[in-house]
């Protein structure tokens, strides 16, 4: 693996910053090369030195990784749609994909003052703790089905683990319903809801879903709101990639 | 440089995507080792293989990209501003930081039929071309104001280009309105408004914009949204910075 990348990685998701000594231990590396390789790298702005001396993930990273028109195209498409469904659930909004074994959140959208939620865009989180991830997982092929649920689903927050048969059940039933529903997997008091935005040969290409209180949540007029959104999004996908303009 | 920089440094602003050729000829290196990085750099998901071959940014740079919690704290506690005056205004609305003589877009919400806009998320624009930029160039130190002036003011759209003697004037007159406003700078039919969003210590750290149509502009309507946004953000920011609650 490149060093410049294996030095990115020690920066783990929560890692807001870290000390060269950290670096170098995380990375490996011997001291005189991780010293050199850490300077090169502040230089050139993918990594930024802090007045103490400590080092975090520098915006030309972030400027040079924007340039990707890949999934950052279906956020592009998707942007107007969530402003309107965060405008009426005035609650989390959020963009997800399949990303290995975890949702990648492309986006959030929040309120001033809104219910708890730990997902931040550009972090992940296991697909059978949230809602997008039963989505994502629901409309996956049976090989990814197989291997996830192959494996031990990790302990997570309040989510429950079902039995490879019993998440099957539930896959089941979300792609029946077209929905899937999260009530206190992470926090008691947050509940999520989430739709598949169906790709043009089929499948899901990402999930559209809201964070709201648990009590008093109403299942019926979020999926109002959030169907018509994906459905829209999903058409704007297929006008963006093949020039439709229906 | 690290070469791996280099890679991702041939995907200049613009650039989609690229294939191995063109990689090799815009990095200069050999074609033996470009292959055998751009190889494994679509094995760590930074280069991403299209179908016919060509290679783009991959999004795992993105995700490590999010990991910033440098001018992306701003964009997170700027966020439900902008989607506060995006939802009155309907327009173009956008967070812009000063980067190298540019200004760089951390964020742009649009409506669904927006008027033109050339702006793109992690993309840059000259500083005397956009309303952004003079609000950012208006509250920069002597020595960058004198940086910037000192050479030729590039040629972009229809922008015009000040002597550095009618710059100054129009930047002490931005500082003293507290807004600046550029009339169908790059496209005729668009025009945009920016305010400052002051930092802890006195200067912009940002600046909060809106592409609007040129014509029917209502110059005090918009500052009227903007301005009270543009405070919002710089308490949050204070308050994220040093936990005051105000």
């Amino acid at each position: 693996m490149s060093r410049t990348v294996r030095i990115l990685e020690t920066f783990d998701q929560g890692t807001r910053d870290l000390s060269l000594t950290q670096i170098t231990h995380r990375a490996g590396m011997s001291g005189s090369s991780a010293y050199r390789l850490v300077g090169e790298m502040a230089a050139l702005g993918l990594l930024e030195k802090l007045p103490n001396r400590r080092y975090r993930i520098g915006l030309r990273l972030w400027e040079l990784a924007n340039r990707t028109p890949g999934a950052l195209g279906l956020r592009e498409v998707a942007m107007p749609h969530l402003q309107d469904v965060q405008a009426i659930i005035r609650q989390h909004t959020q963009l997800g994909i399949l990303r290995g074994d975890q949702v990648l959140y492309l986006e959030r959208l929040s309120s001033h003052e809104p219910v708890i939620n730990i997902t931040v865009v550009g972090g992940t989180l296991p697909l059978h703790a949230t809602s997008s991830g039963l989505i994502l997982l629901a409309h996956s092929d049976p090989e990814t089905v197989d291997r996830i649920l192959g494996s031990q689903l990790s302990d997570f927050a309040m989510a429950p683990r079902p039995s490879p048969n019993a998440m099957r059940k539930i896959l089941a039933e979300v792609r029946r319903d077209g929905y899937a529903l999260t009530k206190g997997y992470i926090h008691r008091d947050a509940s999520a809801v989430a739709v598949p935005i169906m790709g043009p040969f089929g499948g899901a290409v990402a999930s559209l879903s809201v964070v709201v209180p648990t009590e008093g949540i109403m299942l019926e007029s979020l999926l109002n709101v959030l169907r018509p959104a994906a459905q829209k999004i999903a058409i704007g996908m297929r006008s963006a990639y093949f020039g439709e303009t229906s």
